[in-house]
């Protein structure tokens, strides 16, 4: 059986074909710059020389078309029929409380992740114009929406509701989300049959660090809190975004700075975190200068792993008990540093890291990098949100 | 030596005179609703019956001039002239980065506290106001600034900034500035001095839960980080302000409900917390009714305790080792509900209640309640705001 996975944002498509049957990738790329002057392609074949294109890419049908003529080609092509795609696989961010599993979109589902446009108005649009085109162009396929908040929706009212008027939450829908679901799911999946312990047995603290980063408490399988919220705002600091903030910060820049909302949302969201306190918002660049005595680099690197330590210590609090704390993407799979930083002096919650085992880093899929005394694993996991969006996919069509 | 205690709000002046050779109360009350139709004035004296007046008092040195003339009553009164009184101590909110220490009140340091007022615009004029009006009526006493800020300015840089961008800090003072130190401070004295330890060698956690709450992590004596930031709002739940919340909310409401900055400010400090949560802003009225079954109160509860129990846990990853966590204030001190709330299940993390001394209460101004297999203490301890605003006076006339 073969899946495509789909991932639309609002200029870009990335996509990956899967063969369920062992699991291969038989060709994976990435659309850019939808709508701009020169839209560019990049498609990847295990068997071929990579593929790049130059070209105005007017709309995401331009784009996919372009896509599926790759896979279909001749030549350097993968399929010979776009009915050899059984099912596409969506990555939609936001399902809202509607959607706590991977659900078949049909013409009601269509309209609620329209209507969640309002709670996620960056993403859910990208991703539903995405899924519109795949009906077009796989008619035969069965078209399935993966969330990325949908892991979380297992989380308490206790952790997820804010300390705000209940009507906010009743009638406005304000509480807490979370996002990368698909990738915190992928990891303890990962863990668990690492530790040989059911899923639903298994307590854990995923750390999910890439550009955009986020941390997930898991008790017996389930998401119980996780640092993102409403938005994909709050929690760690990021590479533009600043995490945890005083909200009142925002009163202040907009009446004593007399800065707009839009200037304070784009300010919070594009130009903060790793890139607002030193410049930079690619770790290895930081680390880099952090080598060189670098100051603001150095802060941004203390700041970045303090955060995370704090919510550690938070989860554990949270858990009570922890199998393993898990650290994964960009990141957490390959900075040593950073992983470091976060677990040094930790002992005493039941963190202790072996330094040669952290520096060698990741030696497979799963790597145990903790001292023999420490009470908790501590694990690099690669994560794959397209590999998990196939298997959910996959899992639906087959009525799991 | 009499040391006045003088704590003024926009419409009201607490006050409490020391005799500090014993550390007695000679006299305290309250001036309240100056400016109003009706002003109120409670006035105590531990040899007399408490003395109640209702007129107006348009201003705080008429309201003041009420408590002089209180102090200086023939037949009540504990002093003969103003000039007894050897020191004013005033609580001033905002210190900014600029004072660290209890200072004596000149013209500069008014003008400072003055300039602070940005960043503290309910807070600074009215302390302001209140030390002016001071000056005027103990024309002879030593005025001494006591700030909220002080204790919390020993936090390292990863602790006090925030991930956006430098300027906001390096020219608009945006950074984490914490608040309730005088308490945070007294209780890390009284735990050390409970544990036989000097405090430059303890490790503290110091929950103050009064109608504002806050937490502070306290590594060899000094704060390391708190759970209040640049502004009174962030970090636990509080009566009626909401602690933590995405900042995305704000954008939320402002583009999606169409409200403006001071109504979401409003919402978020005046409307939110257990208030909004359940309609109900004390704890004591809470908890009753929890026992009754009612579902927001509980809820209320819950998000109440787990969110000081995650930054407990937080705070325990940044301090590694902690020697006692301290609950103080009116709902650390009286809710046994609460700590157990707080405590239960982190025995993993050092913390084990005593459930039977936990449920017993305060016995003295310093109470331990954990259990013999704790490896943290966990103490009850009465806080004194008014007290150790006294002592700082009273250390700052002896040039300590």
């Amino acid at each position: 059986m073969k899946i495509l996975v789909i991932n639309a944002g609002s200029s870009s498509i990335k996509y990956q074909l899967f063969e369920m049957s062992d699991r291969s990738v038989l060709a994976a790329g990435l659309v850019e710059r939808i709508g701009e002057a020169l839209g560019h392609l990049k498609h990847k074949t295990p068997k071929h020389p990579d593929i790049e294109q130059e070209a105005p890419i007017p709309d995401h049908q331009e784009g996919l078309n372009r896509v599926v003529q790759l896979l279909l080609d001749p030549e350097t092509g993968v399929i010979t029929s776009p009915d050899e795609i059984t099912a596409v696989g969506h990555r939609v961010v936001h399902g809202g409380e509607k959607f706590s599993a991977p659900t078949v979109i049909n013409t009601e589902v269509l309209e609620v992740i329209d209507a969640l446009s309002a709670l996620a108005p960056l993403h859910n649009p990208a991703n539903l114009t995405g899924i519109q085109v795949a009906m077009k162009l796989f008619p035969h396929a069965t078209q399935v929406a993966i969330f990325d908040t949908a892991f979380h929706q297992t989380m308490p009212a206790h952790a997820y509701r804010y300390a705000i008027p209940n009507e906010l939450y009743e009638q406005n829908h304000v509480r807490v989300y979370g996002f990368h679901g698909t990738s915190h799911l992928y990891v303890s999946k990962a863990a668990a049959a690492h530790l040989g312990k059911p899923l639903t047995a298994t307590n854990l603290i995923t750390a999910h660090l890439g550009n955009g980063a986020s941390i997930t408490a898991v008790s017996q399988g389930r998401s119980v809190d996780t640092s993102m919220g409403f938005s994909p705002l709050p929690g760690l600091i990021m590479g533009t975004r600043s995490g945890d903030v005083d909200p009142a910060v925002i009163f202040h820049l907009a009446n004593v700075q007399g800065m707009s909302i839009a200037e304070i949302d784009k300010l919070l969201n594009k130009q903060s975190g790793l890139l607002g306190l030193c410049g930079d918002n690619d770790l290895r660049d930081i680390e880099r200068r952090v080598d060189e005595g670098d100051a603001a680099a150095t802060l941004a690197f203390e700041m970045y792993a303090y955060r995370i330590r704090k919510y550690v210590g938070a989860y554990t609090a949270a858990l009570g008990q922890v199998d393993a704390l898990v650290f994964t993407a960009g990141v957490g799979e390959n900075s040593p540093a950073i992983r470091e930083a976060v677990c040094t002096g930790l002992d005493a919650l039941g963190y202790a890291l072996d330094l040669e085992k952290n520096a060698a880093g990741k030696t497979g899929s799963v790597t145990e990098i903790q001292a023999a005394e420490s009470r908790a694993k501590i694990l690099v996991i690669s994560t794959n949100e397209e590999l998990e969006i196939a298997l959910q996919t996959e899992a639906v069509l087959n009525g799991d």
